[in-house]
């Protein structure tokens, strides 16, 4: 569907005043990523009509599908006061990730605006830096005594449901909010309703606390098959929990910065189409100068080697083919090493595993390879001896690329650099210049300059 | 902890018969991917001993959290009457992906062995691709009757809950086993307990059939925020669940496949330390020499100006640095645009938009970089007009690999190639003979060769 036809049946609904069809049409088109170019082509009364129509609870629901910007982008199309009505109304990380999305002189023309109570609890969400457990968490949990019983339990969840964003737990805290233990819902349903919530609930917790990474969070909530993960301070006290969907939204943003980074670039912390083209020169141009720094030299080396080339201009023909190949070599070994420390299927103890199985690898590609690059030189009537060079250089070559494109990524590592700062690029320009001392000294070898 | 302390801590715990604590440590282990190298040390008699300990439950909970292919080889230990009572109390979705993990041959071993009804659940769950939401659900769900009350469903819920994967949602079906609506937990317990299943239960159902690709089940699974997606066959009966847990391993699972394809690799399908040299090099070879064919017309190019060449041997001194800046402007772009693909951020309608964003960016980094390489001419002493020839060439070929970058994954995926296969390697190889014969004809316009 266009987004003009999106545009055609939300006024057709909104005209027509049938807000639970509305409300379904809104939410998965917004789920479908539609949404936002839709609404930015509505008038300002007719974004008021929408907001009038749905209802700051409605209305607020929306923002939390959109993407931040977006969300932030349509706030500021209300008067102050409703936008404010419209974040109080929201599931509080939701409305911090959309006031996070102002510079801080328009988040605070929202914030005075609102109740100081739920404008206090935005605060202290946007303290946390965004990439840690306190910026993801949300402190719409429920948390109950240890004192009641399974059945006072239900009776407090059912009254709670309606702030919360999961009921699937519980928490348990003492008087101080020190997390002491937790239920699931699945173990409320299942228990006797007479049995106290002490002996019903689980002490082995699983927590992180408001400085945790955002991944390591992801990863424990991940590997333990968590519906949600409790956030703690550095006291114990619970301070918010990350829910099991936010986990795909992290996964998905780290691993967008991973893949960045392994292209050669910086990775852009934006949306794409949202970045505008300076931010993009900002992003990539400084792997590209540091990537033509290291290339540099390459002419340098050639130019020690004017003479040689000077006497067989045939050597030039096979230099991109032969560091080329090189670098796509090292390129397909460097990813795929990246990748799985990234999922943690390898790990630096594993490095002489690694670098016996890549060598055998290296030996069996190059010398496919070098059958290849023979054949090509005798196509381009370059004469055997010129043949054997190149043969010799792209088995040398790839046996090179991919050595070290196995194992400087695990030493990187080691040595506490993240190791996506070894992209396909970087290996290309290595190889390029490696690739070219070995061509030289072999040809020097072989044809006797 | 090394390998060696887990399993001295293992055996430690099997002669003090502390079941509790061991199950505890075995689970923890596997979480963190420390078990299987721990096992693997292990003898056949102690293998036996930890079966007999852990018990079929507990032994099967252990194999579920293993990697399929690991946990094949620690059943092979067991005698084959054991491993089949091992694999009927696992859970049926796991079991198959254990069982999967054999040849045809041994898979039949211990089906053969098994209860009859549990190895036709076993053969039905393998014989669906394992990419799809057939080969990924578990038919271990709960389904009633329309025709219950809340408080009985509440009843069924308890009495069905030890065999169920998940009891946050139950499914309700009519006596065809069509599904007809699905009632949460939470909707469940938040209800009167008289309310009829029929009024309690939803009826706007988000399912997928058993021939969905795995990749877009679980991106419907995310999309809506659902613990539990229904799969149904082409009648609409239910035939199993995927579970949210099942999300992250198919995600990290179709992102390693599209890391490794943008590295100018085809995906290794099994983890990177299992896969053997011969498989490594089945899996690159291809592409590698795909891109030699590729590359091969730069000898072509740099023949045909061999006179060029021996004219002004300075212009073989920059080969390298052009088309290896070309080729890193253009891997940048092309792993942006391919992941933003991936993650639906971008679309072929964009393209206007991509392009004249990335002619732009492609404009200011190319500029950079002219003055870059022309300092760098001044530097190497080739004169001024070499200088004025290579920043020329660096502004056009960085403009020129950008550009494509941006739109050719963009016209692959329109043309339903997978733009996955437009890799760092790709664009680089492209850039390096486009690069050179805009070199040429630059040099012959400006140096009037």
């Amino acid at each position: 569907m266009a987004p003009e036809d999106l545009v055609r049946d939300i006024t057709k609904l909104m005209r027509e005043g049938d807000r639970e069809e509305l409300i379904s049409l809104l939410r998965n088109s917004a789920r479908e990523g539609r949404l936002s170019d839709a609404l930015a082509t509505l008038s300002t009364r007719e974004i008021h009509e929408l907001a009038d129509t749905l209802g700051d609870d409605a209305f607020g629901d929306l923002l939390g599908e959109l993407d931040p910007p977006d969300a932030a982008q349509l706030l500021t199309r209300l008067a102050v006061r409703d936008a404010a009505d419209v974040l109080e109304a929201m599931d509080p990380d939701d409305a911090a990730d959309v006031v996070g999305a102002f510079d801080e002189a328009d988040a605070n023309r929202f914030l005075v605006e609102m109740e100081p109570v739920e404008a206090a609890e935005l605060r202290q969400l946007l303290s946390y830096a965004p990439d840690t457990a306190g910026g993801r968490m949300t402190p719409a949990f429920i948390a109950i005594s240890a004192d009641l019983r399974a059945d006072q339990a239900v009776v407090a969840l059912r009254q709670l449901s309606r702030e919360a964003e999961t009921i699937y737990y519980v928490y348990v805290t003492d008087e101080e909010d020190h997390l002491i233990g937790v239920l699931s819902l699945r173990g409320l349903v299942l228990s006797p309703p007479q049995t106290p919530v002490r002996e019903a609930m689980v002490t082995d917790l699983v927590t992180v606390t408001v400085n945790t990474d955002q991944e390591e969070a992801a990863q424990i909530l991940t590997a333990y098959n968590l519906l949600a993960l409790p956030v703690v301070d550095e006291q114990g006290r619970l301070q918010g929990i990350i829910t099991s969907d936010d986990v795909s939204d992290i996964i998905e943003q780290e691993t967008t910065e991973d893949i960045e980074r392994l292209g050669g670039s910086a990775p852009l912390e934006e949306s794409y189409l949202r970045a505008r083209p300076v931010h993009l020169v900002r992003k990539r141009l400084g792997w590209l100068l540091v990537l033509f720094l290291g290339q540099a030299y390459t002419g340098t080396v050639l130019a020690f080697y004017e003479s040689t080339l000077e006497a067989v201009t045939a050597l030039v023909f096979f230099m991109p083919l032969l560091i080329g190949t090189g670098g796509n070599a090292g390129s397909q070994v460097v990813t795929t090493i990246v990748r799985a420390m990234g999922v943690g299927d390898v790990v630096f103890r594993d490095i002489f595993k690694i670098l016996w199985k890549e060598m055998q690898t290296g030996v069996m590609l190059g010398l496919a390879m070098a059958a290849a690059v023979f054949v090509r030189a005798l196509m381009l009537g370059v004469g055997v001896d010129v043949g054997v060079v190149v043969a010799i250089t792209i088995l040398t070559v790839v046996i090179w690329a991919v050595t070290v494109g196995a194992i400087l990524p695990l030493i990187l590592r080691q040595l506490r650099v993240d190791p996506a700062v070894v992209s396909a690029p970087f290996i290309a320009t290595l190889v390029d210049g490696t690739g070219l001392l070995i061509y030289f000294s072999v040809a020097g070898f072989i044809l006797g300059l």
